[in-house]
């Protein structure tokens, strides 16, 4: 079997995603869909992006990642084929790739040649139209370079990962998950090396943590290190995002002290 | 692998989805089960049934499609296998299949057989008891002649296509997408066919447009081609249902001007 | 192909399930992953018990079912392995098989072999690091006995059954589905051994049924034997829990008159 996971903004209560599964098993009938999440917040393409890069590493080698959050759908930006590591990505160049370029060792290749795609293109669902039916086709075997050309400087999103300035590390709320836990764009490896085991502290929206936690259940407000291996931030029982009116975007900073 | 696609009225909270998949993995193992949506709106069989227009057509001939919308279960409505241009098609004989019959060349057997069946059939849940198996067999090979006789006459929604009277085109909204945009029953090739060439207005709930938009960027209120091939309906970053109090089967008219 | 069902109580949003799905589908490739609910109210393992024993009998024998819902993750509870007449299951001690080992017949393993686990072993995801891999090692065939030795007496959460006493048999609403019916915990087949075709009442929150109904759509407020084989309660075309402020662990009794 052949595997192709699925993430869009699209919910669940809509057509469009067993369209693009009908598109792709009519491409490829020996592929295994895997859905992913359809729940990225509409057109959030930073919230997608940091998703992306959680969950792809856990797939085999050889799996296909199909990502539709394509708020410019129509415009003039372009159609990709990602490779990175034995992974194939397929979705718009708008920024979604970000954490796999910014890794290193990722290439790009426009989505240019009809052969791949559906006819008539429309100018409101590249899913349908261009990025399924790519998915499909490399699933199936089609390598990356029958695509179209190499890109060189695909789109990147800015602030990526945390600053480091005048012995401050700062950083910024990237996602909140189910519960209202907001989560961060730190990953723990860099505040190590950042705290190097001195004694610190993280502030958030006027919280401040001398310590991180073990778990969300060992204290109030809790800071922690999810199974992403980002910081995050908790409330016990509770839905931090919406009892700070925490946005996206707020700051994250971590001081030595 | 042999396909079975999903569409139910259920959500997602509840088992009765696992159910019905556990039900056909056991009558044929090879099956590869895709979820369409569990998302249609509570017994609503006419949004089902332009849902079902919709998708059906992006998959690979042989696909059977198991549509489970039933608010009559346990009535004398009968169980339908419906095959059209190599798709087949499972559930209540109740309008959900209309547009395929409306289409043209679709036919209709009612499943009577109960060595298709699981024992005991219950009055409630005739998903689980008639329709996944049916489903099932037929992903496996069985004819759809097997499963009983042919229905003529099954039932249809009334409705389904915009009236056309005193150089009026009148349809109306069948559903709304997940950002209450409202899709009508207007398909493009019909309201272009209709307007030729000449000036128009589209109106909708005291709304009038004189144009068609691209996209739904390109005003407050919008009416553009969705991907579906409908004209629908949109408020820029808003709900329209909302700000409208919309619901279905309000009125859309078009007029030559 | 080898099939794995999923339950958790993760939701639908956040990528936790997706990095399960790899994680299995790095261990066995020929993995058909089927979804059952992410929907299972937040830590809920009592309402998560009873949807085990829902779906699992419907799916064939061979059937691993991954059951991921697991507030005490993190502590000493064992990760398990269950078989059961052919089926599989894999999640934490903690009395989310509490149904299948009250049947009889049931046998656990403790996981403690590394070998079928990711390395490192997080704190707070068993569910990816132990649960997913398991889950896939045994759908290709480990023997559940090699992943560590078994075990006696594993938890069992009180109260699964009705009571009889003093002619009265008294259960409880165990879950709500998403129509705010309320479903109990007394099997039908229970209630028609104690009422014998005697007449009797049943009586929820000061709600009494002299009779069970055949359908929701049979009375204002009803009492009907569900899909599941347990007592059901309703309110026509409305949200019983809503109504009554039904709480899970609300007392259901039937006293024979």
């Amino acid at each position: 079997m052949d595997t192709v996971t699925v993430l869009t903004d699209f919910g669940g209560k809509d057509p469009y995603v067993g369209i693009m599964k009908g598109v792709m098993l009519a491409v490829n009938p020996r592929l295994a869909i895997v859905d992913i999440t359809h729940e990225v917040e509409a057109q959030d393409v930073r919230e997608a992006c940091f998703l992306i890069g959680e969950y792809y590493p856990y797939f085999p080698e050889g799996t296909v990642h199909l990502c539709v959050v394509d708020p410019t759908v129509g415009s003039a930006r372009k159609p990709l084929v990602v490779s990175k590591g034995g992974h194939s990505f397929v979705g718009p160049d708008n920024g979604l790739f970000s954490l796999l370029f910014a890794a290193g060792d990722a290439s790009a290749h426009e989505i240019v040649d009809r052969r791949f795609m559906r006819e008539p293109v429309s100018a409101t669902f590249h899913g349908r139209d261009i990025f399924a039916p790519a998915a499909a086709h490399l699933s199936a075997g089609t390598d990356p370079s029958e695509f179209g050309p190499a890109v060189e400087g695909p789109v990147m999103l800015p602030a990526l990962f945390p600053l480091l300035s005048g012995g401050v590390m700062e950083g910024e709320i990237v996602r909140f998950d189910r519960f209202g836990n907001g989560i961060s764009n730190i990953p723990f490896g860099a505040f190590k090396a950042f705290t190097g085991g001195a004694p610190y502290l993280v502030e958030l929206c006027g919280l401040s943590f001398p310590a991180l936690s073990r778990s969300y259940y060992d204290g109030r407000h809790t800071c922690v290190v999810g199974s992403s291996g980002y910081l995050e931030f908790g409330l016990f029982k509770g839905d931090l995002a919406e009892e700070l009116s925490l946005k996206k975007g707020e700051r994250v900073k971590v001081t030595r002290r």
